[in-house]
């Protein structure tokens, strides 16, 4: 199944709730573009491309519960400042307004962004397939991968970016094996990808994040692949860690992809034009409520760090594998 | 209160139990020496040098619960064997056996054995502020200094190593602000080092152990010390993480420092000849038995790492600070 779906009866967007992993997900039903916002600060959907294509259908709510354009308009400003980091909820919510700009009623509207968030959705897992089949290029049967975080069929419709390259090396007989990384403090390694990977009889193996170097070391990590958030003049931007994995593959002598589609790019800015959104401290202070820290310890929670190019080997598109100087 | 002392009353040692930190830690009473295995184990005693002088006091329950001297050395070997990483433990063992040699009963041993480890804990107070002193040169007022783990008051008898010199700043008037990475899986930094130095009043801020790189490309981390559970002709085996740490430190121009006792140096072996220890994955699966993974995931748990020596700026130990070539 997919990870976002347009429910026709219901008038809704489903997710799968990615909080409950690693145990059986529940489909988690949004109504309102409230109801996504939330989904999407709580982190019942993420992963940059999800969050575009959700976004998209969050477009569609909007109108549904709105009685003017004028009022439909500022939900989905809330809505593309729903987490500030990753470019695709922006760019996908401006996407589907521009489609509607003419529309003369909400009722327009509405039907309109809903035919394009539904072909937006379609595209998702196009651009996925020929994302992966770039990728698998990159890698040779036994090879063992490095990832970050969950780049995965769940952070995207289905096939995965970073996790759709390995899909694609399986398809085509190359049987890789995936490190995954933990990923702190939300666990999107060992809750998501490890799930995701395990569902598909791909093999997998967990480590903490800050054994990767060691590992690397040890001559264990042929290659690292992760997704991103947001593709910049100068830098990638993706889930906190991804930096320190790639200054440890470049001092290893270790290629270093990163896979995402077109839309991840945003070459008007460059690293410094960009915020990266600091999550409360409470995801360190507390595991699923248990106490980890003491009590009012001070925290500092980037949820994204930034890569500079010189550190990248290649980056894997829908169109092709770009390498540098990018 | 010390981490570890001798119930003069109860012939048996008391640990302050580091697994229910970041809670009131809770006394452990350790009568027999395989009680005190189990702690060792277990995490119960934690830190190299803290091993050490618990194993010196384990000698002590050997010779206590043993009808022969023989059956008390069977007992310490597997003492020795309890962790293989750490070189203290077996420092300490070999020390103190060293001491009893010529004794001709249990009740003999017992007592020399005793006044030994009693020593050896006065020692290892007076080592570590004597390393405090030394590293708190390397420091200036309103630093911030990274750590990794706890190689702190609890991972000693007191004072601490890293930490040790922490203090010793504040007593000299630097103060210095600490970043405690979280030190995944078992948490010692976010559990302990935070717990510890907030007890003290002394500024930390926690981190996940993956954003330390990306702290350091933004300027944030002046300096990083961090302990050591084994120093060889070649590398430092610390905590996995560090070596990630040290590389990280290496590429945006930061000082690495370590901070041991003489103890810790076992300059007979290289990197290649030291186990390193690998732990049940279930420290990852689960978080105080909350699915933190899919069911039978397979896990690589390594608890330390190697940092070669070319990626230490300096070693402090209780004799002063040694700089490369080491």
């Amino acid at each position: 199944m997919q990870t976002i779906a347009w429910d026709d009866q219901k008038e809704a967007v489903t997710l799968i709730d990615q909080r409950m992993l690693p145990d059986t997900p529940d489909l988690l039903l949004c109504n309102t573009v409230d109801e996504l916002i939330h989904a999407i600060r709580t982190l019942a959907v993420r992963g940059a491309p999800a969050i575009g294509v959700a976004a998209a259908f969050g477009v569609v709510l909007s109108f549904k519960t709105s009685t003017t354009i004028e009022e439909a308009l500022k939900k989905c400003e809330e809505l593309k400042n729903a987490r500030p980091t990753a470019v695709n909820l922006q760019w996908a919510v401006e996407r589907v307004l521009a489609a509607v700009e003419d529309c003369e009623s909400v009722g327009e509207a509405r039907e309109r962004s809903l035919d394009l968030a539904k072909r937006m959705a379609e595209e998702d897992v196009e651009v996925n397939r020929a994302i992966g089949k770039h990728g698998a290029k990159l890698f040779k049967d036994g090879e063992r991968v490095l990832t970050h975080c969950n780049a995965g069929r769940l952070a995207c419709v289905d096939w995965g970016t970073a996790l759709g390259v390995i899909r694609s090396c399986f398809e085509e007989g190359k049987h890789v094996e995936v490190v995954a990384c933990e990923t702190r403090p939300l666990n999107q390694g060992s809750r998501i990808t490890a799930w995701e990977l395990m569902e598909d009889k791909i093999p997998v193996t967990l480590i903490t994040d800050s054994s990767a170097a060691y590992l690397m070391q040890r001559g264990m990590i042929d290659k690292v692949i992760v997704g991103a958030d947001r593709i910049v003049k100068d830098a990638v931007f993706n889930k906190i860690g991804t930096y320190s994995h790639a200054v440890n593959a470049k001092h290893h002598g270790i290629p270093f992809y990163v896979a995402a589609p077109m839309s991840t790019f945003d070459l008007n800015h460059t690293e410094a034009d960009i915020k990266v959104e600091e999550r409360d401290g409470d995801e360190l202070r507390y595991f699923k409520g248990i106490k980890n820290a003491p009590d009012g310890v001070d925290v500092l929670n980037f949820a994204f760090d930034a890569t500079p190019l010189e550190l990248v080997s290649a980056i894997v598109t829908e169109e092709g594998v770009i390498y540098p100087p990018f």
